[in-house]
């Protein structure tokens, strides 16, 4: 029964931080949590940096901050109430035919015109919450457009070591080659303020699942926020993807996740690593070699959703997210 | 004192019908009528023929109704409250540059996501209303995108008293020559049931102000639509425009008004008609002839906003309204 092993004295506050449909899943978990009062306090901080499809467009004829990622967390924490399911359907709803207004996402224009006419990023955001019934606060990463670059071996025919530049969230994440590292441009954006008074005062910090390279890992790598992650009190829990994703992650397994964000900000204490039970033993093996190496205990749940898709089960997810808040799970139990 | 010489002894229910920036003004006149409790029960009936702008575009893209005329008239109706003055501006809000959404307005996006999201255009329109916290229903007149036509005379230079058919609100609003007749196409539109309705309940009726041949009077051309007005025991008021409309009225006073409207629908009972103070002595008699000739009483009111354009100040027609509706007024008496 939900919540019959709590143990926690106190209801938890909790940032969660990534982008596209990994956060979605992981806010549609952590929502649950919200309605079983095991979550006080929610925020999410999401991504900036999409130059694709309707955000694209809208970034590309406005300058705006893309506002596809917020959108897709906003529908995440709708009330669960007719008029919640109702707006979560109509912000998510896209525009179809073959005109200008084609694959535009109804939310992210209303968003992009609520900047427009309240001049404010987070007053937007917030009050697109409200309208929603909203279970938590949705935050962007940055005050600024973001765009990620790539460092990426492998695309070079004459020299297969070779490092090329690649520049733009689509085109890092349907990479070829390698990734090596990733950047932001700007290097050194604004973070935004109440994301950082939010890691500062949370009891939990969930980073991922999601695009690897394009949607978890550029939160470590603006200043402010990569500063406030690591010098929060709150325990990080890192959520690793289900499997690979062809492009950005081709070939990667659990622990080459792990190992890549460690690379990217090696003095983030990381507190838990949040594993699903399909992995074969030499994955496993090397997970916990690599979890250990960050100092970091590591569950391994049942989390992913039954479908076929990569993709993590709301509901499973969320138990787990409760073992570990409460306390209620040892390294490595099964959360199942 | 508003509402101190209040005789009615029950609050009045209301229909106002009509498009634009007229219906807008009546609007956000009978709104206050809301607040004081006078009338109670507050339904907008709004043209669906526009083929212009970002409505235009829309219709054009979708097969759509028109929304930018149901949009302003939502907007009217608005709280007054901070949340209803946001989302009015929210709704309102054009997006500027040179691309794709150039000149969309927000609020006619979220009318058509709402209608292919919940294939029912009235449920969509209720739920703006709600978001609001509307003080009225907006309906459309008709569920099919409807085309004004005009029978011109002057057009033709070889015949000055040939016909010619214009056809679209946009051309017929801003023709030249004489407007002789207007009609729709189709020609035997559906009508919207719950505007049946509340014109089978309402104690009043409001036709006009607005753009008189393209948005007032197709009111009358909807054939379940002129039924219900003919035989709705609701008493009618026909609100005069202030001035004439370049195009569709170029040369008009107060009396062709009324004049045109009565030939459209002659069998229209109407219980009084409201003009403005700003008339000239031989205008006055004008109209004082042609009200007598329509069965109706004639109310002349400094109904007129002071800021040089031909539009009506909601406080001053609001208190003209509650005036007529109360039964404070006597034919002719000055409202002031």
């Amino acid at each position: 029964m939900p919540g019959s092993h709590r143990s926690a004295d106190r209801a938890q506050s909790v940032v969660a931080l990534g982008g596209g449909h990994g956060l979605h899943a992981s806010l549609r978990a952590l929502r649950q949590l919200v309605d079983e009062v095991v979550v006080d306090d929610l925020t999410a901080v999401v991504t900036v940096a999409d130059n694709g499809g309707s955000s694209g467009r809208l970034r590309g004829e406005f300058g705006v901050l893309p506002p596809g990622d917020l959108r897709m967390a906003l529908a995440a924490l709708c009330g669960e109430d007719q008029w919640g399911q109702t707006w979560e359907r109509v912000l998510q709803h896209r525009f179809a035919g073959d005109g200008e207004m084609h694959g535009h996402a109804v939310g992210n224009l209303l968003i992009v015109a609520l900047w427009e006419q309240l001049g404010d990023h987070v007053q937007a955001l917030d009050l697109v919450g409200r309208l929603l019934g909203s279970a938590g606060r949705v935050l962007p990463m940055a005050l600024t457009p973001l765009d990620i670059t790539a460092q990426v071996r492998g695309l070079d025919p004459a020299d297969e070591d070779a490092l090329t530049l690649v520049r733009g969230q689509v085109e890092v994440a349907t990479t070829g080659g390698v990734i090596t590292r990733v950047d932001l441009e700007p290097a050194s954006p604004v973070a935004c303020p109440e994301a950082l008074t939010a890691l500062a005062a949370a009891d939990w910090v969930v980073l991922g699942p999601g695009s690897w390279f394009s949607s978890v890992i550029p939160h470590l790598l603006v200043p402010d926020l990569r500063r406030a992650l690591i010098e929060t009190d709150a325990r990080t829990v890192v959520v690793l993807n289900l499997d690979e994703q062809p492009g950005e992650t081709g070939g990667f397994g659990p622990a080459d996740h792990l190992a890549v964000l460690v690379e990217h900000a090696p003095e983030l204490a990381v507190h838990t690593v949040l594993a699903d039970t399909r992995m074969d033993p030499d994955e496993l093996a090397h997970l916990r070699e690599v979890t250990a190496a960050a100092g970091a205990r590591l569950v391994v749940a049942d989390v992913a959703s039954d479908d076929g898709t990569p993709r993590h089960d709301p509901a499973r997810l969320a138990a787990a997210y409760e073992s570990i808040l409460l306390g209620a799970v040892d390294a490595e139990q099964d959360g199942r």
